[in-house]
């Protein structure tokens, strides 16, 4: 990934999550782990808005298949974090999607991740296409992946 | 409550639960939030447990409908937490327990806990009696309230 | 405590947090356990805020000693939660809180909760004064515990 | 990585972690973000244990520079994960670890992580050699990479 793809100005889309307090662990600084939690809610509060849909009740549903995160700096309590959202790769059945963390004025990134959603029939649980309606809000976002 | 009902012999059922390192937060102890996943985890443990039933597919689910806990002193990683359980009204269509929250040799309690489940049909969330299943389980940790 | 005391309108402060994919549980609503969460962020985020200090930091913080949760109705991802913060009793040491968690436009809270904050040297951990900083900040929040 | 490096047998290391009630999302399996609290809790759960030291109190910390996951199954509330612990470079100031998720009887992992601590000064947080408490704790766990 070249450096600029980096940047909070590469990412389509933006959303807000505020922090909380039991985020931070005992070196004071937010948690590895939560970083995660911050892309999980990104991820699927973007595709609830940007749908209209609760995507939990469509007939396929995306279980995430792998996940990575590069840690770059510290995000802390009370500050918001700002997740920016990309896609570089949308598939038949699988999205892949880039996540840029950022926190304060900078443009640089506390955290680069990578998030990949495979769909499944929500009953038999096999592999199935990415619904329209979560094609149709994804192709805005979608980013060269270099 | 009276003294003798805080220690660790007071309680009927006694749960292992092992410790995280997120749990801990800056201050370098357990975050008092995490105790209430303590409690939450106990309870529906243990009814899974001792129903052999995955209580989650019943008609008639616990929803919380109170909790409470009292910190007395403070719980660490990577020691387990023990968690015990008994039951201070089996109401018609609500369950109140009382929960100690034990860590190392100690008989002290680190945390006494309150928690209330209230019954609801699974499909239209209206009140309704607690399943004869978990009743059945819940007896034997039926304990006086004092 | 009142009906009236319940409502968005009884609590001087209201601190908005964003929920979260994870917050919620098996039953498609936030679980109980994440309700403290959203007590100890609006706490804590509003003395930092109102004291331009991190609390971390002082010589003297507030440990929880006590939280209480009454759960009336369901909060849900992907809306805001909104935490109104009240100070029901500003003590020597201790402050307790009155807080009602609230969603989309209901006047109506979804939780009304108590925490209860002691402040303890942060070295030798014993019972010490709220510091300065901190009453000044909570003097306006307080109001009758009717 | 060959198939057989994903096995249960091919982990020197084997923690057991037990589920939590909220671990589970609306779902109804333990939620992705989850799996990284697993990897955290088992890679300092083995340094606390192995090197008798609170590892939070050496002069060098290990800040998480880097963490995977592919996730192959489910795992579910109310089982026990076991975590099998691999390290796959040892470097000067940099461990990589490789961690398996299993549940059950299976061989077969739920999930396979990538875990990598890069070793800081706690006070000037500039890069520093792994410990050498640290290096000899994890010496029996190196295993090849392939």
């Amino acid at each position: 990934m070249t450096d600029e793809l980096r940047l909070r100005t590469a990412f389509p889309v933006l959303r807000t999550i505020t922090t909380r307090w039991q985020d931070e662990d005992v070196y004071g600084h937010v948690n590895n782990v939560v970083y995660y939690s911050y892309f999980d809610t990104a991820v699927n509060g973007f595709l609830i808005d940007a749908t209209g849909t609760d995507i939990r009740r469509l007939d396929a549903v995306g279980l995430v298949a792998e996940t990575r995160c590069e840690f770059l700096r510290e995000l802390n309590f009370p500050g918001d974090v700002h997740a920016g959202l990309a896609v570089t790769r949308l598939g038949t059945s699988s999205v892949v999607y880039r996540i840029g963390l950022f926190q304060g004025d900078s443009d640089e990134p506390a955290a680069i991740g990578r998030f990949v959603h495979v769909y499944v029939d929500a009953q038999t649980r096999k592999v199935t296409p990415v619904p329209d309606t979560i094609r149709a809000a994804l192709t805005p976002l979608a980013t060269p992946s270099r």
